[in-house]
């Protein structure tokens, strides 16, 4: 989870993504005890790359020198060189760790992440994150779409409205992956 | 629309998109009078690509001589070389239109789409079809990865729970496209 | 191997074609024999997906009632419908395996192929058939991006000119693929 | 063009591409003049994503301490972070372009590239760098596999040998795109 939308006063903010990161962070432990590999992605916006979705969400653009930013205004949220862009304090990437800059919700579109999973054998993945049923939601299609076995942790992952975590949660379990806790996937993992 | 999602008896038949089609007709004729490129997809299943979809859900899967069908069996929905695989006769193809075979919910991944739509200089898509959170949503995030401006008709789209409808359309109005009624995109389209 | 390519008098005639046709068999029985999945590839144009394909290659556009047909001329070379799209009967596919329609040279472009081989999981690849500069080449690509192992045969392929077929084999085999011979390949299988 | 294989004494050294910079340049400085957009492409290799072409091609993984480097040795050729992954200084971006990192020779595969195209209306391709038979080569397929109309400046790609070069041009001649002259080009650009 990138700070933009974590962190209290951003413009892009999901209060809710502050609960679950404890439970990324005791699934990123056992990832890491277990030597499983672990991958971040950063979604990014750059005015070098115009893309659509800096028309959609205007807060990726670069806040005007001295002008009020927020939700629905130009933020530098996200934005390309941006502290923002980066991974929370508490889920800090380690150096032999990818980091995958994304343009995309989908972290599988325009990006290097298939081609190192693949790299790696990994067909099996476990997904966490903000916000549900954007970049989670475009992900976990991109992970179908390229045959991943998937498990969505249902209490790892967050977004502004319980109705839309809800029904997102409902798509994904009736179409593309398993969704578990975190701590029953905690739990299958000390089986392994 | 596809038979298999539409006709009473199916495996996987979405009474709501009997509901819809009327209004994805009459789209149909004004985009054929104004000559606008119109394209169908199916989703089809083969045994020969024996993908993932085909574990999580059966019902694309050969049903068995004699064995029972329906939701959660093996029905031969969506299968290879089955009749219910085509277009519903109300909305059938022209033999100057295109018809994309897909094989995953998304109509963009693993198929001509894209690249048809470009060779005709496409920059903008007017979705419709059914399941709105499944093929309709996919096929979203597919295009949005592919910067296509995209309508999608909200009484042109069908699922099978009111909330699942709401909510799917809630999330693609925020993050992916414009929703709006078959009527009011009539009238935009009547001042072109 | 398509028609379209290697019978007499086809107007993308590729004659060495013939010659490779017989150790493409060879192979093709001991893949059967071990089980190891085959995988068919016809290239096929259509005018409901008017790619550029069809503007830099004319052969591919419909013949017109009564004109002359040849290279350079609109021939209906693997146009959707016509037999000439169809492998060769040495080669004919079996009902089990995979035929895959593909609109660009490269095999994994815009088809099912990636998603077919992930969900066999298979990761290494034999790669046989015409031409070897431009649907051999454009397919190895393609695989190389997609992370397969590969290994291009060398009289299992063929292209117009010998100093063409050997500067692509020179390019595949610094870049992307082992080069081998059918014989060589055979021995190796053999050992398995 | 990237120092790792412009610059005297690189492991993956291409000195035939110190021979055609300056038609880059000349080209360049027309694009800029005419606002026309220019992107610039860095292949990159890290070992947090341990992709095949660190297997095929040593030269990319990182250098041992104290061991000796050079073409067949881990050199830390276009390793991440190195300086000699940047554009030659000669043909430096400016802060307003786009400069893709590549993780494949092909420029679109797994990039941000073509959607940063296609979201300022580009469809029409001018192509230069090295190596003429790998990058070069590769990214023009990705850019077929995408309908853009290309054009690869003869006198503005290089590689290790001449037949290569003349290969892979006639290649590209046949099956993909123009081939031409800077000076052509130039003329072509000075009557829009």
């Amino acid at each position: 989870m990138q700070r933009a939308f974590v962190e209290e006063g951003q413009a892009m903010e999901v209060p809710a993504a502050r609960d679950v990161a404890p439970r990324i962070q005791e699934l990123l432990a056992i990832f890491r005890e277990k030597h499983l590999p672990v991958v971040f992605t950063e979604f990014t916006y750059s005015p070098t790359a115009p893309l659509l979705v800096g028309d959609l969400h205007p807060e990726h653009r670069p806040a005007a020198p001295g002008a009020a930013t927020g939700f629905g205004r130009p933020s530098s949220s996200c934005l390309e060189g941006e502290e923002n862009t980066r991974v929370i304090p508490e889920l800090a990437p380690r150096a032999t760790e990818l980091v995958v800059r994304k343009h995309y919700y989908d972290g599988f579109h325009g990006t290097v992440l298939d081609g190192a999973l693949r790299a790696r054998g990994v067909s099996t993945l476990v997904i966490t994150g903000t916000m549900t049923d954007i970049c989670v939601l475009a992900t976990v299609i991109g992970g179908f779409n390229r045959e991943y076995r998937m498990a969505v942790v249902e209490d790892g992952v967050a977004t502004l409205w319980p109705e839309i975590q809800r029904a997102t949660l409902d798509i994904i379990r009736r179409a593309y992956a398993r969704v578990l806790s975190a701590k029953e996937l905690a739990d299958e993992l000390a089986r392994w």
